[in-house]
């Protein structure tokens, strides 16, 4: 695969990353020609300004890692990463309220969300790691019925990542127009490349550039 | 000690937390006279709702649980909280600009949180797994001079929680009029009196029954 490169978010969400570390995660996508570098909303303006001569895009997780904020609070979250330079958004799934039965819920954000990104891609993490099959399904058509641009897998917080599974479930289960993004635990070429044979067209992670090196495996963690 | 419960934030943070849990949280806060609930944001209206014919406030966490959010959207998470019913504003730290020696970032973050909260208790987690003792006295400082109500130790998702050690540094660290609030992993009624001996006057806890009753360890994790 020789454009593998173009499939990868560049990702770094720990809490205690450093601006020295965003500005060799941005130093690296740009290297490499990743399709994005993914951070925390408050690095996006930091980020914007280190790739905004380049091809790479900033894409802001939201309401990340728990899913559990407002939904008011995770639109104004994307506004103001919008504002400041990203063009793609990684939202979480409120998965308490998918647990409570509330899909209402969880429609209104995802909605409120779709609204907020007009023009910008969207993700919505769904954290497979807390559902059960018949939740990807029913996430997936929401997904589908507001034209959400990415399912993806995984925070990378929670008790494990993307699975092969879960992406082979996403690709029945959504509908025209909507992509597979593989997170979490994504951390050489022979995963990066399993995930995308099964379906995937984006991967969150931060091994990168092991990834597109052929390394088996990188020298970071997640 | 008499009014153990009354030192109590009877706390719900998982990401799958169901409305069912909640309505738990909030009943046997009213029950033990718990100084609050604290919640995601998310729930907080729901919370409030069961709790506003009792003396028990609902607390809410803000950019929780990492604090890496842009600063007018954790501001904004805030005022929202605060229109739906929190009395009481649980805000973490940005960790990364710290670390970055982005103090200036990491004062204006607080001093935001500060003017939205005003007359509501805006308490600071530090989440001191991450930080060195220097960093906790120069965070006490800063909380010090914008008359934060609480200083408060963890978020309950790092590698630890508080420490006896945390709690002794903060004690003698913190100016008049700021608090201290201890949280992750005070599980039993022996270390909530230990915490409380070395200077909290809150306890962050989801056992907070099991420790009123004096069981010596609660039977659900944190």
């Amino acid at each position: 695969m020789n454009n593998l490169a173009s499939y990868i978010d560049h990702t770094l969400l720990a809490s205690n990353a450093t601006e020295e570390q965003i500005d060799k995660l941005c130093a690296e996508a740009v290297k490499h020609s990743f399709c994005s570098v993914c951070v925390n909303s408050g690095y996006v303006a930091y980020a914007y300004d280190k790739v905004k001569d380049s091809a790479v895009k900033v894409c802001s997780v939201v309401g990340f890692p728990l899913g559990s904020m407002d939904i008011a609070a995770k639109a104004y979250e994307a506004k103001l990463a919008i504002t400041n330079g990203a063009t793609e958004i990684d939202m979480v799934v409120n998965v308490g309220w998918l647990k409570s039965g509330r899909w209402d819920l969880v429609e209104l954000d995802i909605e409120a969300l779709r609204e907020i990104c007009e023009g910008v891609v969207l993700k919505v993490i769904f954290e497979t790691a807390l559902l059960e099959d018949s939740d990807i399904e029913k996430l997936c058509e929401i997904c589908t019925k507001f034209k959400v641009d990415f399912v993806k897998t995984s925070t990378g917080f929670s008790t494990r990542g993307a699975s092969l599974e879960d992406v082979i479930l996403m690709k029945s289960s959504i509908g025209n127009g909507v992509s597979i993004k593989a997170s979490g635990g994504i951390r050489d070429r022979a995963k990066a490349i399993e995930m995308i044979d099964a379906g995937a067209t984006r991967l969150g992670t931060s091994s990168g550039v092991a990834i597109v090196a052929g390394l088996e495996s990188a020298t970071e963690g997640y």
